[in-house]
């Protein structure tokens, strides 16, 4: 299809009231990624060529946010807003540089198939003037269904204007629409607004079209290409889906999830064969995971690498730029972020890394700590191979341990620690017979004093 | 309806032994709250007037647990349990003052809906003698079959006695009944007990009012109305419907759930709008969420107050008394008891903080921990706004630090620190070359002669 | 069934190419127990005496790890893979020793039910020379239908062999076969491989066993029964089913599960009675619940016992070796291995103990760590009863804290304490007025110069 040019429109105009939310409606998210960034997502995997994004309802938001997932982005703003024939028409001045192809699609619908965006390209190259998505569904009540001659379509019948046979009809307006670009300004111009709401409907055209004997056609789509969002509701149900698709995909690529409906993936989130998730683990963006990993319940990953035969986790969060490499083990109740942590070394429990490097098999007690913020600026740790650091150990950056290092239990470490040496920064225990008692008789004292 | 007294009969006499506790049935819990409180509260919201407890296995038990949730319920003792008719009757004292409306329910329904009773008080006022509760299923299998004729219901078929045609019927008993307090004891006390079990049934007082050719009415409750709980099985499921319905209420508020399914609200959970619930957030009762508020994966939450803005978790656990406000930050491995966190202080990591306040924007490093418990009592910790805490600082409350004081990593606090002072309760570094090689093959050696 | 005598074949040679994995599919685990050690357990429960392993792709993987689970197994090995009548055979030395009963089952169908088991064998006891386990399906498209003349099975039918009259036969082959150890030889000698892929199908038996006028017939199993696992999706969707059956039992057991959906029980998990589950907790193997524990949200648990009345949790792991007895507490972000945790014991917060006794009614506080592992040795931490360990203090195995004694906060402790002293292991305090608005001051200035 590489040969047809494309302009995609995409509406993101609507204001989306029943989001109940300050953000823009397109701007909410499904795994990590703006529902907007779908669309563009789908039309890029299509091939779909220049895009125009039609905004309004907090068009300032949504036009920076697409600077980031869809650079080149053009935008046209729908200042009154006044249906969707009106909305795409807002982008007048790039349809009017003549594509080949002009694809109409809704940034409310995540979940678009790029499959469904080529199968209408593909209608118009094969000599269609306009092409509209349909799904099929059980439950067609409220959707306008399509009237299809033949092959044929005909008109798209609002629910509320179909005859009892009209009804029984189960193939349904998707929204999405493609227009051959020769003729889409003329048929855009034409759809009037004499109807109840006095909108300009982009629907309308299909009757237009059909009457002016043009060639106007339906493809199927599943019915998830169609699901518009409308509410937090709808964008749960919608995440849903994806993380199922999403989860089966990884599943059948030599995953084992034991409990996939309680692992939440993000769109990028890459996982290598026979790596093993136990349930609740939850991916932010940016994750790739080695093969052999055993990821134990309840981890929160983001940002991070993890190599092969890692163990992470129970109950452990790798932070951006976290990169655990092969044979490497985090354990419960530990964060990690922006550090290396090298083949073999071990962060078992309790532990807060951050700005480090962690040297090939060091070993880290229980509640150790790099002190890597100074209330200003951070500061870099650098902890050698083969270094033990002994537990409730306080690192305050900047400190380089040297490889093979010893650091005394309990010990605040200032300054940097050579090879091999031995560092304490404690104090010696003193012990003195029977005041524990003494302690505890007086505390019971004041507690009994104060009732 | 409120001009019409109104007498709510509940009873919660049966033994429950389905489910296997020494808790009686209506005692456990859903969404945090007791069965017999959601029956309460429901009655509550239908204005149903007084109410009268029947009470028999675990009396005592669910008398004292009642006083809680329903203060001025009146509670009577079925000594023998002889069916439901006779239940009824143990609250003869209180049905004999002669209300206009008597309403009997079970405390086992949690999920009776305050329109079903409302809708069978309307019926009374209309001119009804008794209302019965039903509902449609299309599995009525082992259900009583409302048998009506017209409008009028003329009995309460069992299964067992249904006829081939009856056993069709769809519309079944629900249980609940009102019963026009004019009548109700001379319904009550006509109800035998020459049947298999030797029981006296309320449901007769459908047959016997429909013989005196009073008016007995249906009104049809949703399914969930109806469903009374005998095992833990069916609790979890009548908890599922519960949480359902709750998450899809909020959700439409303007809440973000990633992953509805996972979050779990108590019966009186507040979540303010733009708020984002990742995965796997747990609410215990008392808890109150602002606007904008971040609360990552794996939350524990109870009787805690989070102002707008705020970020919790991921793994943070907020119990009763924590009040974490505009702005504040509560990190991972983080638990915040009996204490208020200022506007944009930060609590990020590993920290465990009790019967404290932490001024404005103060920042306590991982692993800040206040000793607030001598084993015999709580003390406070008052840590000043802008304070910096150091990392693995050990609190002994009582303590005040003072606005702006900084406190050296791996300090031990015992005496109070004033504002912009430097605090260190830590020993100085000591560095021995060479020595963490030899403690190294000192302890691989003793590992050697061991094995 | 005892009387008569069985071997039981389980054929577990197949590569399992679309499980994508290093791991032999039957190896593959479901609640913590290889697929294959399911159907030895099943085999087991169904009293079907000797098996015979045929092994084939991973053999050695497989021959060792069943030795675990199955002594006293014989191997066999399937050189070349031709079909399951040709693996059956691999087993023929075995088979030749003449038992009654020949059971044939697949190692991939992990929830083969004993009861099925049963019935076959109950069919060859009452006379039957071939019994074929079958089961009903409303989709048996892809299945090998199951072609009966009244009770006689005539043959099985593949999909794609079937008439359409065939097709619409709900009642398939679900791949287990009883044969009568007396003919089994020579009706596996009979079947060929004059077919498209020129293997030797088991399934040929019924067709020449009928053809002999044997007496062949069919018993009806439950659909997971038959389920074989193939990839990784199948194997989430057989871990859920045995899940949701597990979890069920256990509940109408008498044991409260918030949220069932989301507690994942281990093949041997056992909970007492009055226990509460809250949601999100995940047992390994080996687990002994008490009764009326309560698991907080999100606990890691694996080869703990928890006596009666203990609470854990939120945010919890128990690791091998962990007992924690009559009234204990183990709270947020501890994890406690090899350690017996007395009556009345409390790790309220943030500790790691491991290889230790925490006496009874002793009281850790919050950050408290056992540093039992010093590299090369891993040492034991006696505390005694009564005991009072004050924040974040480190206890330096091999060590003996006796009963009653008090351990300052922030303590290093590296000698053992007497009963009833009292031990401190940190510095004094030392407060600089002023110091930390210098140092503040200054750290801005450093930041302010980078920038």
């Amino acid at each position: 299809m590489s040969e047809r040019s494309c302009l995609s429109v995409i509406l993101a105009a609507g204001e989306g009231t029943r989001m109940k939310s300050a953000t823009p409606k397109v701007l909410h998210r499904i795994a990590g990624l703006e529902m907007l960034a779908h669309v563009v997502r789908a039309l890029d995997t299509a091939g779909a060529g220049d895009k125009a994004l039609v905004v309004g309802h907090g068009a300032e938001a949504v036009q920076s946010a697409s600077a980031a997932f869809a650079p080149g982005i053009e935008c046209f703003i729908q200042g009154e807003r006044l249906g969707t024939g009106h909305a795409v028409l807002a982008a007048r001045a790039a349809i009017a540089r003549g594509y080949d192809d002009v694809l109409v699609t809704f940034g409310d619908t995540p979940l678009i198939a790029p499959e469904a965006l080529g199968a209408m390209r593909a209608g118009l190259a094969s000599g269609a003037d306009v092409v509209v998505m349909g799904f099929r569904t059980e439950s067609p009540s409220g959707y306008g269904r399509l009237i299809l001659d033949g092959e044929r379509l005909v008109a798209i019948r609002e629910d509320k204007d179909c005859s009892e046979e009209e009804r029984r009809i189960t193939f349904c307006n998707g929204g999405a629409m493609a227009i051959s670009g020769a003729r889409a300004l003329e048929l855009l111009d034409t759809v009037g607004n004499d109807n109840a709401k006095g909108e300009y409907y982009l629907t309308d055209i299909v009757g237009i079209a059909s009457q002016k004997g043009l060639d106007v056609r339906a493809i199927e789509a599943d019915f998830e290409s169609a699901l518009g969002i409308n509410n937090r509701a709808e964008l749960a149900g919608a995440e849903a889906i994806w993380q199922e698709r999403r989860r089966k995909a990884i599943m059948l690529d030599g995953v084992t999830m034991i409990a996939p409906e309680t692992v939440f993936l993000s769109h990028d989130t890459v996982i290598g064969r026979d790596t093993l998730l136990e349930p609740n683990v939850f991916f932010g963006p940016g994750v790739v995971l080695g093969e052999n990993v055993t990821i134990l319940t309840s981890c929160h990953l983001e940002g991070a690498r993890v190599g092969d035969g890692v163990s992470v986790g129970p109950f452990a969060r790798l932070r951006p730029g976290a990169d655990i490499m092969d044979g490497a083990k985090i354990g419960n109740f530990v964060e990690v972020k922006k550090t290396t942590v090298e083949p073999g070394a071990k962060i078992p429990h309790l532990s807060y890394v951050g700005d480090a490097r962690v040297g090939a098999k060091a070993n880290l007690g229980a509640g150790t700590i790099t002190c890597n913020y100074d209330g200003f600026s951070k500061h870099f740790t650098d902890i050698g191979p083969g270094a033990f650091i002994g537990t409730n150990s306080s690192l305050v950056a900047p400190l380089k341990i040297g490889a093979g290092a010893y650091v005394a239990s309990g010990s605040v470490i200032t300054d940097s620690v050579p090879e091999d040496a031995l560092a304490f920064g404690r104090a010696r225990q003193s012990t003195r017979q029977g005041l524990g008692k003494r302690l505890r008789d007086r505390l019971a004292a004041i507690k009994a004093a104060k009732s």
